[in-house]
């Protein structure tokens, strides 16, 4: 297959250290002229170094080489914050929107709510470098939460429960899985429609084994790669 | 954007029970011409339903709805086949390759080895309900599981560990990404190239945290859900 030689031969330049992370790549119309290629074939291979994870696509801004993902444990309870910054990464989020809402279907599925259950929504992007890397919906319990929405919540959630609420996650249970982004998600990490993202919900349990909150976090695919150690028991 | 509402009539139908899993779609030609649109834009609609999991191409065979996936806890050391087992499916495993070599730079990193140690690579294809769902190469010291090749490589490599060398894992350290299928590893998922893949990538550690095997599993993106649950220390 040609797009996959022209894949290999831009890996190449990536890992020679010709093109650096966060650099704007060439128009497609040069880069097909340099490959000697049609546009076609050069978006193929494009596709296909996006699937990887080398490059990343911003709409109408072009593509661009991918920096080092975010290295994620979800086994530990570090904030977005933190971990970005025990990476020398430079972390911010920005609030789309918090409102008290009747919890829909998926909040109720993940906290185990009744129906027709009070909840706040809260739905903010998160950003490393100044590039949008996650869009997250957090579904917070008002009856353990009373007035979360006055607090400032592009600060962290985490430390708004510690310090107003007295309230930590004792565990926390997740599932990973793969999508794609499209709609108001994709425009707000500055998507196109179907750009590969990885979905990762947590819902966090109090010391009494409830659910006191939930996430659902769409990555760009190629700003994140989880990590984690697990000890077996037997 | 008429391919997201073709998108969205499909899974109506999924969800409706309408479509059951494993089920063929009709011709692409045919479901264009029910959806009256363009082939092009029935294209990018079954795209977004394979990268959210809805449906699976089959090289040279056609469309599928997809069946469930199968719930994977990498903190638990449980086999693929007992994994399977537990969720009423029907594993089966392909060996396509053991030989003995010269550690790559893959291997060498993965399981911390001085350079031109010798190593087992043994790569497998795991069915689940007679669909592959996911190729794995495993990179295994000789120097702990001499003779490994002897054994029959169909089988469980876990049991063979225990059985034959009374070897258990003790923890693993385990990493989790995206990225796409291509040539023999797309061919023997029966997946067309580019592909959404999870990859999976575990070291095995016995008790005194010695690095004794390592997996790269290349998941069919949709045949996999990760979930688990942390408790967290303080």
């Amino acid at each position: 297959m040609q797009y996959v030689k022209i894949k290999d031969a831009i890996v190449e330049q990536i890992e020679a250290g010709m093109l650096s992370p966060r650099q704007k790549l060439p128009s497609e119309r040069k880069l097909a002229e340099s490959f000697d290629t049609t546009r076609v074939t050069l978006r193929e291979a494009l596709s296909l170094l996006e699937a990887e994870g080398r490059v990343f696509r911003e709409d109408r801004r072009g593509w661009f080489i991918s920096p080092a993902p975010l290295r994620y444990d979800p086994t530990q309870s570090l904030s977005f914050n933190k971990m970005a910054s025990e990476q020398n990464r430079i972390p911010n989020t920005e609030l789309i929107s918090a409102k008290a809402m009747i919890a829909n279907k998926q909040a109720t599925s993940l906290l185990a709510l009744k129906p027709f259950t009070d909840i706040y929504r809260v739905d903010r992007v998160r950003y490393l470098d100044s590039r949008p890397v996650v869009f997250v919906t957090h579904y917070i319990r008002p009856d353990l939460f009373p007035d979360l929405l006055s607090h400032d919540l592009s600060q962290s959630l985490t430390d708004i429960y510690k310090e107003h609420y007295a309230t930590q996650y004792q565990s926390v249970r997740y599932r990973i899985s793969t999508s794609s982004l499209v709609n108001e998600t994709a425009q707000a990490l500055r998507a196109t429609d179907g750009t590969p993202t990885m979905v990762v919900e947590r819902v966090n349990l109090n010391a009494k084994g409830e659910a006191i909150c939930c996430d659902i976090e769409y990555w760009r695919h190629d700003a994140i790669n989880i990590e984690a150690v697990a000890h077996f028991s037997r």
